[in-house]
């Protein structure tokens, strides 16, 4: 079996399918994390010729059917598509400035796929473009254990032509990987969005589990009823995503006041079950905030205009190391 | 067509199917605002003999294949199940406090489906001891429309042999019709359960749509992926449980400290698009709060550990009304 000069095959023979030359692409993996060895994997599966690079040996052991380089400029000199996963952006950069590795990407796509900035991400794009490489952006919507399915969620920022050039390989990584726009920070923003989502419904699933259990019921049972609760959450968030095209609140399924006055039991009953109650008053001085700004009557929906009011006087928030 | 004697068929012929014998089971539903039609319609479609009562007659034209008594009483006299859908408890006494209407549901089953306290239902047990009438507490985790539906929740709470003798026609209203305890107060609690998942999870998905449009990108593209974010946060409440039901924390998938980091550069985005940063600030107080109990290091499913906390000092706050 012959691969790219002077690389390893790292492969348990049985394992390894040789992958079809109409489909598999020549692509390489820096940085191989529990997120890195996903996302090799999911390549691998696919059938695209995958080389792997990472400055310890150790996470190699567990990957097979692909070529491990010694260096980061052997595994992207002859890739199509690299993807870096390391675990910010200046620990990429590290990599990037070995010698030769900007010479091996140029005209290449450089795909980084780690945590970062509005501001990181901008200057990234100046280093790519000084540097002649074809930079796409991407976000990560999900844990290393959902990458390659259906529905699993990676936001990419960049060329359209470029997203278009790659998205066959993309698809391999997730389901729903999609370009939020050109602009170079969509892939960043679109992330956040997914955050909010991700941090309120994951927090409020482990208070009402602290609720039953401080209450005394059984959480099994709360645990399996979450996909339909989940359910219900969809099928309200595709009636705020209309009230919100059309800009109009006032055809009302539940009304803020409602929600609010629903927010105040909920702080009782924790109270009653011995719990603190940050979460409940988290909920009900949203609420607040949004009735107060005139919107009691309407549907909760309309919320979103109560988090769009711009302040007057913007208060940065300082964001660590 | 006959009925109960005295009561008026409303039906549109074409529509009326005479319902299964062998299925039908006389069934009352007093209260017939939205949720109230919503039940009503549900258990025609299931075939069962369905009356309904309302105090005003408007809210009734919209349903067919029923019969439509002139008083409470009469509406219950023969009902297996009476159903009531007011407001709240209050309400719901005002309407059983009509002559007769005790009388006549004196050994049958009473499920009140108003919003109420878990103080609220413990004194419409005394109630309903009293009167000899067997009650079954439920709490509606849906809207209206999606009454019916495979998966729509329900919380039962009461006597397992009540719950038994009348699930399924409760399977006609919720595909997941759940009986959360022989205790009263079980449907009440696991509904502010719910609540927690519903309120958190509604206003996520609501500042993650603000921010979006702030930032000046596409907000439908948005919404298309809420059932992928949903399925992500499924697939993370599955290890939860596994972590909480364990009462270890130490297999971290993601660490507290981690979404704390992302939590603080969700705010730093917020400000930077101009928004007011409540929302991100109640993000962050709460994953603080579980970092300053000492578990910043564990997996996020810790913060359960952190509201479990019992206060010194309760502090029960006041319910409005």
């Amino acid at each position: 079996m012959s691969g790219p000069e002077g690389l390893r095959l790292n492969t348990e023979e049985q394992c390894y399918m040789p992958s079809s030359p109409t489909i598999g692409r020549p692509v390489a993996v820096l940085g191989i994390g529990s997120m890195g060895t996903a996302i090799a994997k999911a390549l691998i599966e696919a059938g695209h010729h995958v080389t792997v690079w990472n400055r310890s040996r150790e996470r190699l052991a567990g990957l097979t059917g692909c070529f491990v380089a010694e260096t980061a400029v052997e595994a992207c000199r002859d890739a199509e598509i690299t993807f870096t996963c390391f675990s910010n952006l200046p620990a990429t950069y590290d990599v990037l400035k070995q010698p030769g590795v900007v010479g091996a990407l140029q005209g290449k796509a450089l795909v980084p796929m780690s945590t970062a900035t509005p501001d990181e991400v901008h200057g990234f794009q100046r280093f790519a473009q000084a540097s002649g490489i074809d930079y796409l952006d991407a976000k990560i919507a999900v844990t290393p254990a959902q990458i390659g399915a259906p529905t699993a969620v990676i936001f990419f920022a960049g060329p359209q032509a470029l997203f278009l050039r790659v998205e066959p390989v993309l698809r391999a990584l997730a389901g729903r990987a999609t370009l939020m726009g050109q602009r170079i920070d969509g892939a960043v923003l679109g992330d956040f969005a997914f955050l909010s989502v991700y941090f309120a419904s994951t927090i409020g699933i482990l208070h009402g589990a602290a609720f039953l259990r401080n209450s005394g019921l059984n959480i099994e049972q709360f645990f399996g009823l979450i996909p339909c609760f989940l359910d219900e959450i969809n099928a309200r968030s595709q009636s705020f995503r209309k009230m919100i095209v059309a800009g109009d609140y006032t055809d009302v399924q539940s009304a803020l006041k409602t929600d609010l006055a629903g927010a105040r039991l909920l702080a009782n009953a924790t109270a009653n079950a011995g719990m603190q109650n940050l979460f409940s008053d988290a909920l009900i001085e949203l609420m607040q905030d949004a009735v107060a700004q005139g919107h009691g009557d309407l549907d909760s929906a309309a919320m979103v205009q109560a988090f769009s009011k711009i302040m007057s006087t913007p208060q940065p928030v300082e964001v660590p190391g």
